[in-house]
């Protein structure tokens, strides 16, 4: 363990009359030695090397009408401090301090000793398109519609039409939950039987993400019976189980698959301006630090909106090459059709999952016909065509369709 | 499993516009079967059982002004919907639905069977007192200090002062984790030993609450092990963990101490009045159902300070005989020192803990001191003195100092 390590937290902090700078010294203080003006010297000497720094504090003074004045803090607390978890991080950083007030836990930039103990990605972006054999273009993701009281025959049907459209993953509903009409030990092979009938036909690669469910310390024993089933991916409510749940299935050996970290419960922290954790920290980075493959978000164009800003930094945040993990899928979630294609990938590049279920399962032509005109509006894309002239081509009709029924968005 | 049981969830939405009744049978729908209108009749009839129920729309127009108009939405969701785990029914009732505009959520009333299965406290507040022997006053806590970059006797020391001050519980801070200069493996039997050695001098028992922490699939091992070392109680950041690891805590008899849990972080997610997860219902009932025997919680007194009436909200649902599992033991934290003891029971009733930090390190007399101190003015509540008083008797000059130090507070 580095004597020097040092991780940083950033807050935001709205106070009309504070003294910010006094307010930091307080949280570096207060957060690790508890105490230290008051020290003799000897001690001073003997606790420096545990005792939290103030990085920068920077005041806005706002408009001068109450409620605008902020300051964005960061502090650096020493590593030795804290366990290498995250549990012990996020409380050293944002335990009883979430409580102090209005206050924001904007970012954190932990130590790159810190960083090596968590795992990130077991795959990745790229070893997912790596296990797909698709490198040259977005994926497409579609969602279940209606999972909920559906018997095995009924749900294998749903993901048939879904996979026949020629989509590269498939995921559960993140409420369907252990149940007597779909058990995961019977819904696994029957959706991966589909996904192999599937692929006869399209001869495409299917990842199908099942939803992992199930009491805390259960989860490990579940994502294997799960794997052992059949199962090439696994879906996880992570923020209802904490980070640490899945960096624990992510650094597991035994669990041999990609994981899709559903953003379930994040609105109850990320929305606030005045409290919680910022969307690219919560859905971006320590998403990716504790080891998901890919992070569902709101997506700005839906009716769960996200701002378009916030959207982009949670991407960047998943794709940026200045952590040491592995990058992981950006996949924007609610509201996606056909005709927002264009626009998805000229707002988030080619490193990006087209998410859909209502943009699938409601085509016109059925699920299959909605697949393939998410494939066929990626295509136009690709080729530099108008989705409207590519959807005028000869095979194209489940694109115009789409179009005829949702139109196209560019902006 | 029952066909007949729900669970209901209350959720307050801000919204100058909406049409409430529509939003709230969107929600019941939405999250649960996910279509109906549009569903043939037959299916209707089998999908019946698993519809979410509008139980409650309350609107309030408010001022006219933006942003004072809300409605208060209670939707019933079928048991069958979800499994018998707490992130099974969090992700129901507020997953995708927590992101979904300005929407927090209020209170939950799970049904009876689902109650059932969640383990609440293994002793509760009635097993702590019995374990104490102390059955006629409130209890009074002790936080250590400074305790990052102590060693062990240092530690055991600060702990010895604390305990000869005649406090029933001690706890660790909870930023104490897993370190080299005191493993959890050393610090129970050092911590207990003091224990031992106070209790020859006062004649008390005490629990230390040792900090449970590290990875989560650890954790019950944690546990064992600190119990193998002689702790009789544990700390818990349950949040940083995700209630359902509490539970899995709870419900282990090979745990067989009191769990102590701490809030922190729990400011990323009850403070603001438009988002989150409400007090009462984070820090107060569902800390309960899965399964803590204490509660501690910001109170009304200190900096970092939650408004009086969800403090007793809290209080209410800790104690509340509504609920089948014992009675969880609230613990208002921050800013509690002697002359406040008077206000504290008159706010909160006998079954509460007085829990100091400052307020018994920072006693003129040193932490025994400090102590001792507490004790006298619980005493002097139950006799029906003023603290002034009692604290000008022969014997009570702990009191006396604290006093002087900090005076006395009555509303």
């Amino acid at each position: 363990m580095s004597n020097s390590a040092y991780s940083t937290a950033t807050y935001r902090l709205y106070d009309d009359k504070a003294d910010f700078d006094k307010k930091a010294t307080g949280i570096a203080v207060g957060l690790t030695v508890g105490s230290w003006t008051e020290l003799p010297e000897v001690a001073k000497q003997q606790m420096e090397k545990y005792l939290g720094k103030v990085v920068s504090v920077d005041v806005h003074d706002g408009s001068g009408e109450p409620g605008t004045r902020y300051a964005d803090i960061t502090i650096a607390y020493p590593d030795l401090n804290f366990s290498r978890d995250l549990p012990a991080f996020l409380v050293t950083v944002f335990g009883k301090l979430s409580m102090d007030g209005r206050i924001k836990l904007l970012d954190v930039q932990p130590s790159a000793e810190f960083l090596q103990a968590l795992p990130g990605p077991k795959f990745g972006a790229a070893g997912v398109r790596d296990l797909l054999g698709v490198h040259d273009r977005p994926l497409v993701m579609s969602i279940f519609k209606s999972v909920i009281g559906y018997d095995l025959p009924n749900l294998r049907e749903q993901f048939l039409q879904q996979a026949l459209g020629g989509v590269d993953l498939i995921k559960d509903d993140e409420i369907l939950f252990e149940n007597p009409l779909s058990p995961l030990e019977k819904r696994v092979p029957a959706c991966i039987g589909a996904a192999s009938e599937a692929e006869q036909q399209t001869g495409q690669k299917l990842i199908y993400f099942t939803n992992l469910t199930g009491p805390t310390y259960e989860l490990r024993d579940n994502a294997k019976r799960a794997v052992e089933a059949g199962a090439n991916g696994l879906l996880f409510n992570v923020l209802a189980y904490g980070f640490d749940a899945l960096a624990g299935l992510a650094a597991d050996p035994d669990i041999p698959v990609p994981i899709a970290a559903h953003p379930a419960m994040a609105g109850a922290m990320y929305p606030s301006p005045h409290y919680g954790i910022s969307a690219p920290l919560l859905l971006g980075k320590l998403v990716r630090m504790a080891g998901a493959d890919l992070s569902l978000f709101p997506s700005p164009y839906g009716s769960v909106v996200m701002p378009k800003e916030e959207n982009l930094a949670v991407r960047d945040a998943l794709l940026s090459d200045k952590l040491p993990h592995k990058k992981a899928f950006p996949v924007p979630s609610a509201g996606i059709h056909p005709g927002l294609v264009p626009l998805i990938l000229k707002d988030f590049g080619p490193e990006v999952v087209v998410n859909a279920g209502g943009g699938v399962h409601g085509h016109p032509g059925g699920a299959a016909a909605g697949g393939k005109a998410f494939r066929q509006a990626v295509d136009a894309v690709l080729r530099g065509t108008s989705l409207e002239d590519y959807a005028a081509e000869t095979g194209h009709e489940e694109l115009k369709a789409a179009i005829e029924r949702w139109g196209v968005r560019t902006s």
